[in-house]
């Protein structure tokens, strides 16, 4: 299997269209003016002094290509003569204050260079790796190679250090990344040393005498020895993405095995409702089988990214609609609540309950809304690059046969029998589940992905896909039944017994206090009332009514058990909307009867 | 209306007899020997030099005295050389080591003298507050008065540097507690000094231009303007117990409105369904109305004793059922929680939800087992010498009438129109809720005080009390139907909404794991199945067995709202006598079907 890369496929409209085009106009030059007035292009100049504004940090370099990066599949959709010229000029700084030996780093540069590679926790070859992507996506984009070539020969620093002298401090990376890039960069020049290097650091990672065993770096076991997935969970998934794709370029099978391993934990007991996982703020690490708390969770937008990264890879390795579904989940739920509706404000975690007066006394600094600029700024150019490429998750091949992974109205290019061929996709989707495609080409077979979350189909699966033979001129029309579900947690999810999360397709919905009044966690939904799907200007996906209740005021602290209630209409909204007006309390998990 | 003295009343048999010997014979030794061992005794010695092991600490000598106060209620009931030897060596390092002027104070004493009265923080009055208090009861119990004239003596010293000359660093203690020492010790002296120096204290406090306004020890306002409890739940307790027996000495209506506002406030908006306060483990304060967690509440057995005093107070105050209902629902549930069945071990934070996973990621240290000792140790104490005077709440009279507040089979001896009048009480309350009064001595009135939760009382009450005219000879039976309830708290307690507390009589039932399996939040009690109720050795109260079902395992962490359940009978126990086994996960608010 091989997922059909992004810039074959045309999306036209619909809900990642929206999201799209606000990349495009927004969220991209948002992240750009945050970027710059905090100082994180200047810092590529490497002249800060002390005393000066703005100390560069370790992992600005990380947010800068990111955001390149971002910029370069947007280029590769349309030209933008102005985000190229912007990045050409990072790009000259960069390539100016390379060292002769290859060397680039903006803050070891800038504040000591004779430190470079002596401390794991630095995030220097975490940096390399974002460098590597940005490089491939710009030279993909773009032709102009002065990126790569940067990074080309900061690589050849980085594999005799590492790998031929292991002269550095340290031998893996303390924040992985560096590996899924160099497997990319091989997949785009097919130079068997970035390949090795990268299997260099997946090999050695929990497998070496100099590094300490530590959960939060996954440095625990050897990689292939893993079965559960433990500590910093963006770290964590995108290491194991770069398994998933060694797996798939080596064959090797042990390896894959490790991987569906550890997928399976995460999905399985890891994992909020909205695809959000790293539930622990201490760390921003997986928490242990079952704790997936609504209120105290951490759900890092970069970890939603990171786990579609590697359901992606995964998608690569088997067929399986599984793998779909989840990148499903993650996609319209916690991955899309990390950007505002307006592309201008992000969270960095994504709560599932906002209880603003818990959350003032809280130990954990948790945002009730999203906000222009972190700290730590990870999640704004993650988002930029991840909707730029998007379309990524939608079709993946294997022998002339095309897969559907993923439904937006979209164009797609593919070689069928070594013929140029294409399918229209036209859907309202997650409006409705109606999908309609017209294919012209060689005569395939259509592979279309039925969701787990649609137990209403009736027709034949085989691996969770429906096929279809198509023909040159051939219209399939798949229709979903699209019906709202009550969906439980697995019983060992404490924080959810008795309560339930209301799903219509893909998207998870959650009710603000804002149109619910306060005190949401005593509201009752009522499951056989009348429901109502609204289209509403301002969200790109439908409103829910429905009927529910609330118990009546009392001054009593304690009373025997009492059934009167006060009935109401529940507005609910798709999660990823919420925190898009006024400061409000939410909830995801409710209760219904 | 005056609570009649607890050595007026000898309690017989049954529950608090069972508690009151274990205290006797175990709980007030278990403490002797840890404190022993801790070097709190030999710290009264005031040589401590640096170098030395078990450098005292400002706290120590409450509770060493507290310890004292608690023996010398013992001592009250029945002799005891052994624990009266003790004492009077105590009280002779305490005498031979206080300062010429009146000071004592172990800590400052023996680390810094000149410090002494510089930090309002530092618990110098909190500590004389407690001595004063045993010194009153080891004088009545034993006709002994070294303690109290050493105590007299520091009282004249801080009258003349607080009141008179207001040449300390501060003007109200830090941790209240002298306030209402000095009001007892003014009923039992008659000096008006001492209520001028109470008055003094409680007047000042929130009151003058040196000391800032902090919620946290209740300097926020006048205390004739509170109206939220606020801040240290036993600081504030404490305060209040002594406004309330200022507001009765005084007669002051403004201050008794004031205590009323408060109490309402406290428990009709604050208080855990077990009777504790103090939710918020930071600062071990109150928390904002309505926010009652169980998981990580705090509700500090100190707390709970000074919410019963508070309200023994106010039952002084004013002829209102209430103030019993509080009392007996603290003294049953979250107050005797604080010691183990076999009087060896202590709960300073009493929670009504364990979870032990959690607990382990836990920002708070929750203790999961009462421990033996602490290093902050005001509880063990403090419950030594609450059981050794418990019947304090037995009775109240008015104007030669007498009020039943609390039920234990007892005898109790009375003046009614001058004469010696006594009535004897049998029951086998909690176990069932039947209480016979054998009555000997001048015609009076009985009230009978109707728990609040037997609503199923059909009898005419006033205040909430059924009164009874009895003369000599009268055999009176009181028969308060014990049904099990299911409780709801207030629909604005976020953390219960959906569930229950099953409560019988005065007691709160919780599951533990080791009896009902594991993931008890996933358990739903049936409500109108088979209930047993019975007796088992080794716990001094009913045990509940009830119909109840569970959710069957699954793989999926989340599925179609599913109505699989597997029936099991669930073994409920009183909530104080969790936590007597192995470690074990326990919950208090449960699922009702």
């Amino acid at each position: 299997m091989k997922n059909l890369a992004f810039d074959k496929i045309k999306c036209k409209s619909g809900f990642w269209r929206f999201y799209k085009d606000l990349n495009r106009n927004d969220i991209v030059k948002n992240v750009y003016n945050r970027f710059k007035e905090t100082g994180r292009f200047e810092a590529l100049k490497c002249n800060w002094r002390e005393g000066d504004a703005n100390k560069p940090h370790i992992f600005w370099d990380s947010d800068v290509v990111k955001w390149i990066e971002g910029v370069a599949y947007i280029l590769e959709e349309a030209p933008c003569a102005e985000l190229e010229t912007l990045v050409d000029e990072m790009i000259d700084d960069i390539a100016e204050n390379q060292s002769k030996d290859g060397y680039f780093n903006s803050y070891y540069l800038a504040i000591d260079p004779s430190k470079r590679f002596t401390d794991r926790g630095c995030h220097e070859l975490y940096c390399l790796g974002h460098m590597i992507e940005a490089a491939v996506a710009y030279s993909k984009a773009t032709g102009k190679d002065k990126l790569l070539d940067v990074t080309l020969k900061y690589i050849d620093l980085v594999y005799r250090v590492f790998k031929e002298e292991q002269s550095a401090a340290f031998i893996t990376p303390g924040h992985e990344e560096i590996e899924l890039a160099l497997l990319k960069l091989y997949e785009y020049r097919g130079n068997k040393k970035h390949l090795e290097l990268a299997r260099f650091f997946i090999d050695m990672r929990g497998n070496n005498s100099v590094e300490k065993p530590e959960n939060c770096i996954q440095t625990n076991k050897p990689v292939r020895a893993l079965s559960e997935a433990v500590g910093h969970s963006v770290r964590a998934c995108y290491l194991y993405t770069a398994m998933a794709m060694l797996a798939k370029a080596d064959k090797d099978e042990e390896l894959k095995e490790a991987c569906q391993r550890l997928f399976s934990d995460i999905t399985k007991k890891k994992m909020s409702i909205t695809g959000g996982i790293g539930t622990d703020h201490d760390g921003e690490q997986f928490s242990y089988a079952y704790d997936i708390p609504n209120m105290d969770t951490y759900n890092e937008t970069c970890a939603a990214i990171s786990l579609t990264m590697f359901a992606g890879a995964m998608q690569e390795l088997e067929v399986n609609s599984n793998y779909g579904d989840i990148i499903e989940r993650v996609l319209y739920n916690g991955f899309i609540s990390g950007v505002s509706l307006d592309g201008a404000k992000f969270f960095y975690a994504n709560p599932l309950e906002i209880d603003r007066k818990k959350y003032e006394r809280s130990t954990y600094q948790v945002d009730c809304q999203r906000v222009a600029v972190f700290f730590c700024s990870c999640c704004p150019p993650n988002v930029t690059r991840m909707l730029a490429s998007i379309m990524r998750y939608a079709y993946s091949t294997d022998d002339n046969k095309i897969y559907c992974n993923q439904f937006a109205s979209s164009e797609a290019r593919f070689i069928i029998n070594g013929k140029a061929a294409t399918l229209t996709q036209t859907t309202d989707y997650p409006s409705n589940g109606k999908i309609t495609f017209a294919y012209s080409g060689e005569p395939t077979t259509l592979f279309v992905r039925i969701p787990g979350w649609c137990v209403e189909y009736k027709g034949k699966t085989e691996n969770g896909y429906a096929s279809f033979q198509v023909s040159d001129g051939a219209t399939i029309t798949v229709d979903l039944p699209m019906e709202i579900h009550f969906i439980e947690a697995n019983p060992y999810v404490q924080d959810n017994s008795g309560r339930y999360a209301v799903q219509r397709g893909p998207l998870v919905y959650c009710m603000e206090e804002i149109d619910n009044g306060e005190n949401l966690r005593d509201v009752t939904l009522i499951e056989n009332s009348d429901v109502r799907i609204a289209s509403e200007s301002g969200i790109p996906a439908p409103i829910i009514y429905i009927e529910a209740e609330r118990r009546l005021p009392s001054t009593e602290l304690y009373r025997i058990k009492d059934s009167e209630r006060n009935k109401f209409t529940a507005r609910l909204i798709p999660y990823f909307s919420f925190a898009n007006r006024t400061p409000s309390d939410m909830i995801v998990w409710t209760m219904v009867k």
